[in-house]
């Protein structure tokens, strides 16, 4: 049955609305169930099914200019998924994309929103299945690779295209322009304004969050106007490979060319992404990666708008709190959530040398660490618990990071190694908290460096003053996508605040329940601000969508 | 009398409302009188007088760091302005901007709208002054300078600062965020949003149109949250000196720091723009000028957020119309305001060398040129008009390529010499029309560089077909502000619009009355469109304001 614009229209448009309004109130919704009981009850089988059936495959997408089969990616957890993509030539490919644009773009916005949102709907029905690609290339224990992979990044995706929307349409697709001329008669013009996307858009995908990452700039391209090449990360390709199969079907159906959406995957070492970063045909750039890279990108690809998220190092600030389990608990969490693999995780905990005014009583440093050490433990000390909070190590550098924290200073809480019942070769690490001294240069080195992975850095402070400086330190050099702080004083808090503001970084206060710093939730949260180091924009506002397209305006005599 | 909240709010909410709405739906609307006599009696004499006034003084702005004295500005029109401008340390004043940004941010939105309003209003009140710091800058024609330098000018500011105000406010301040957890209790945060200017933008005036061009790029910035440099063309500064010193009156009379504003003009040959450019502080830049800066900060500045505006060619298709009088007049019209000193001015008239269908025949090439000569002679037989229409030349670069004209193709007009009656040292020229072969190697040289001044290529073309591909040709390769085109024809209508649609440019079509391709109208048109090489953003659309602030998230448990 063909996907007609009043069927997508009957099945979207309440949703759109939704979304619209989330974005206006920033009140809690999302159109996706968290809870793996709500796709069906034979859903979970299918989608492992589904998965397994992918394994061993060559995954075919029907593309133009395919001179290749290229992929070999290893789950964490062991077992390699022996699954072969399309190698791109993009003399061909490139072409065959931008052949696609004028029927996009003489879609116009809505019927561009409603299409997006028949793909994020035919991806949330297969919420189990991409699970699984997400858990098994990422390493993210399941049910973390089925939130964050699944409605997490669903509804990050939708979220883009709300913005995306919502900046088109600030502008009539019409006006009629009438200046009075005193006594003659008044100037009169009919003007139309076309929204066009710049060209072909190009998502360079990341290791640890394919879809989560990836969605925000793959949908805000495509909703402005645009075809989108997916460059995902050798390690991370299926979870994105699918997301371009079903984004093909669905334009397909819906009487677009499905080359608007393509994949491009390379041979080990051959670097496709430099070389389609300068193309001339690629003129917007959304890439989750290293700060070596996402720098290049930014002083190199001048002829695209280019959004980088980097590395940057993350700080909580322990002064006080009022609730001192809550606090322990809250961080324990934060800091295990995928073994401390998240761009969101806190590195360093900034506490005074002299200790905290507590609910339980003053505590000193020694025991603020202790304590810590003690609730990351207890959250890990059951293994299946760990293995379902922590999941696997994604790659071996954060295996030597983790393996070398030790080196860097008194280790307050040491990892521990534990077996996955399932997964027998997956590396599986609780994370070690190492002790610094904040005023020591050598530490200095240690603790302003990233350091990916479940390694966090007790830094012992002279105060909470230093700790606030320090801060603004670390995120004007470093960068930070998350801040954290536990303060019960209203003027401490206040001057947290002004380093976030002043220094352009998010900021989370005294969270001691069930929300985390690492953690934020799509039509209310921004993820990063695009102000700092770490990122040059933020998921999502109108920045990340409005340089997209273009308006083109026509105007002639009325 | 101190500028209170409440004072702002009665005297200029109610215009920013009208601006809000103005731009969504983009019919006419100014509260910006075009008439000189909209201004009072006395207008016209004070403003004469203030600008006599200032010749010969020391221009002091009271700004910290001020260690010279510089200035050199000579009339297009002959006279010697003499005027002396502060000399600024940067190390000095950039620090000074930075301490005046956290009263400013956290003034919020409105307020920082109300205040731009507030100078806005001021400068419009003395638009005669103006007027004249404008004519003798940039050689513009008094009613020119008055209309595009004044009313025009100030709409392109108001229409930034609504832009900043629409995009600010899209994100509630604060909201409540309650997320259900089954039989549990909701989390429950309570979260703010501030928006927080990126630092300091640096606003890099024209020769040609210091407040028109300028304003766009200071009132976004400002009304976004940030401090603004303003660093002028040596040979404009007294317009744009005029309005940071209304700037920092009105600051300071509402209770913030001037040196939110603040004025670098730097020694002859000193280069302060290329220093400045590269300033850490400076996160924002808007600048109009050559193609050769503007490439150069686009792939320099990575440090801030860069909008240009640069050289283009601009082409209008003659196919054939329904009225060839009106053609003829709207065109000669357009190609003598300002001598052709305009970014939109058309350049390349293509036209088929077979001639071309009109209500009065068939017309062949060479009669279209002919017809086209002799329109533009009489619009500018009369020295009295011609002096009203023209105004003087900016410089002698202007001279030089109108007097190199007549030696790149056959003169189908010659430049013609006037005498100003009130300024006989002004360089006052008709514009020079000179023909070209399309299909010339020779003569493509010259038709596809931009030859800013009064020169336009009568460009004979093998077909209309042939004039679109060399439309496309020149938007992607060259730039484009404007694209004119005359057509009957619905088929060529709509190949036209394609290519300006794949290309991104905007398009003004069958213009025979009193509109012209060269003007757009603030809160209506765009003026150019960011996505071909004659600018990287359009006057004024989101994506103009979009990325001038961040927003910055603070939430707490509720």
């Amino acid at each position: 049955m063909q996907l007609t614009e009043t069927r997508l229209s009957e099945s979207h448009r309440p949703t759109l609305d939704q979304a619209l309004e989330a974005i206006r109130t920033r009140a809690y919704w999302s159109p996706h169930p968290e809870h793996p009981k709500g796709y069906g009850e034979s859903a979970p089988a299918d989608g492992l099914a589904a998965f397994e059936a992918l394994k061993g495959t060559r995954f075919d997408l029907d593309q133009p200019g395919t001179d290749d089969w290229t992929g070999g990616e290893v789950s964490p957890y062991g077992p390699r998924l022996g699954i072969e993509y399309p190698h791109p030539d993009i003399d061909v490919l490139l072409p065959a994309m931008r052949a696609a644009l004028p029927a996009w773009r003489d879609a116009g916005p809505e019927l561009r929103a409603l299409v997006c949102l028949e793909i994020l709907s035919r991806i949330s029905a297969r919420t189990h299945e991409f699970a699984h690609t997400v858990m098994h290339t990422s390493g993210q224990a399941f049910m973390m690779a089925f939130q964050a992979g699944g409605p997490h990044a669903q509804d990050r995706g939708l979220e883009a295209v709300a913005y995306a929307y919502a900046e088109q349409t600030r502008t009539p697709a019409a006006a009629d322009w009438s200046k009075p001329q005193g006594k003659r008669d008044p100037l009169e013009l009919r003007k139309t304004f076309t929204t066009a996307g710049r060209g072909i858009a190009l998502m360079i995908g990341c290791n640890t969050f394919p879809t989560w990452n990836g969605y925000p700039g793959l949908f805000a391209s495509l909703a402005t106007g645009n075809a989108v090449l997916v460059k995902p990360h050798p390690r991370a390709v299926l979870p994105l490979a699918l997301t371009v199969r079903v984004a093909r079907e669905v334009l397909a159906e819906a009487g677009f060319d499905p080359n608007l959406v393509a994949l491009a995957v390379d041979r080990p070492g051959e670097g496709i992404a430099k070389t389609l970063a300068l193309r001339p045909e690629i003129k917007v750039i959304d890439y989750t990666g290293s700060t070596e890279f996402g720098v290049w990108l930014e002083t190199h690809a001048h002829q695209a708008q280019v959004h980088t998220e980097k590395a940057g190092v993350n700080t909580v600030i322990v002064d006080s709190t009022d609730d001192y389990r809550g606090m322990l608990s809250n961080l324990a969490f934060s800091l295990s959530l995928y073994s401390g693999q998240m761009c969101t995780t806190p590195q360093n905990l900034l506490i005074p040398r002299d200790g905290i005014d507590t609910d339980a009583g003053h505590k000193t440093y020694d025991a603020v660490v202790a304590d810590l050490a003690a609730a990351v433990s207890g959250l890990l000390g059951d293994d299946a618990r760990a293995n379902a909070l922590l999941g696997a190590l994604v790659n071996p550098e954060v295996k030597s990071r983790l393996d070398g924290a030790p080196g860097l200073g008194e280790v307050a809480l040491a990892s521990r190694e534990i077996t996955h019942p399932d997964f027998p070769d997956a590396v599986v690490r609780t994370p070690v908290i190492v002790k610094l001294d904040g005023t020591k240069p050598d530490a200095e080195a240690a603790y302003l460096s990233e350091c990916f992975g479940p390694v966090s850095f007790a830094v012992a402070v002279d105060s909470t003053a230093d700790a606030i400086e320090l801060l603004r330190r670390t995120i004007r050099e470093k960068g930070a996508m998350t801040v954290g702080a536990y303060t019960t004083s209203a003027e401490t808090e206040r001057a947290i605040e002004e380093v976030c503001l002043d220094e352009s970084a998010q900021l989370s206060l005294n969270l001691t329940g069930g929300v985390y710093v690492n953690q934020t939730a799509a039509f209310s949260d921004f993820h990063g601000s695009g102000g700092n180091p770490a990122a040059n924009s933020a998921l999502t506002d109108g920045a990340f969508v409005a340089n997209r397209f273009r308006v083109i305006e026509i105007r002639r005599p009325a």
